[in-house]
């Protein structure tokens, strides 16, 4: 149960941290080896997923949690991304981390990415664009 | 621990019969009031998300179960769902189901639809027909 509530308390500091535009608390709670994986990004370095962050954040209106399971090494939370009204869409989100020592290693971001392509088609966003706010 | 080993039996009992194409078994699972939503599919009747799954099983190749975290009344898994090399995807998906006395009330199935929009936008296949698969 200790193990888990240290899982609980690195991942949910890592979630919001990222929510508030903090990389700093964020990348606090990144462990060596750490790998990054969504649908538009791929990234080793403990903040390169990070990049952008605040593009991402001018359009989000609230992050609604829906579940939270923790294991002694891993978590996977599920979420709701809300954004403005120009962008319209509700993103449901699973997002799987994998921790060692009590700090992230793995984080993989799973979403439906053809929402968001439909925009960066509309508004003419470049692909490398549209990676720097996933 | 009783409680979380009774939604592991039912959520693997449910998934693996998925997979075998097994429809009773997969639908014996399923409780009342249940829900189910996916990026190509909402359907609130027991089998309905499982119409056309001789369809998908015929072009999955394997299922990799990457993480499977349960609490009292619901769980996550995280799996790659592997296809044949004319298909070639590989979809890692997150599946979170909300369980009531032991039995499924609601599926959430989360992956990125992009890819297999691009495939059924080459063969011309209409939405309708893809949604009957996924």
């Amino acid at each position: 149960m200790t193990i888990d509530t240290t899982t609980r308390g690195t991942v949910r500091a890592y979630h919001e941290a990222r929510f508030q535009g903090d990389v700093t608390t964020a990348a606090a709670q990144i462990g060596e080896g750490f790998r990054f994986r969504s649908p538009f990004i791929t990234s080793d370095s403990p903040t390169g997923h990070l990049d952008g962050l605040d593009g991402l954040l001018g359009i989000v209106t609230g992050v609604e949690l829906i579940s939270e399971l923790y294991g002694e090494t891993e978590a996977t939370l599920v979420y709701d991304v809300h954004t403005t009204p120009a962008i319209g869409i509700t993103q449901r989100t699973a997002e799987h981390f994998r921790l060692r020592d009590g700090r992230i290693t793995s984080i993989e971001l799973i979403f439906d990415a053809g929402p968001w392509q439909a925009i960066m088609s509309a508004v003419g966003t470049t692909h490398d664009e549209a990676v720097r706010t996933a």
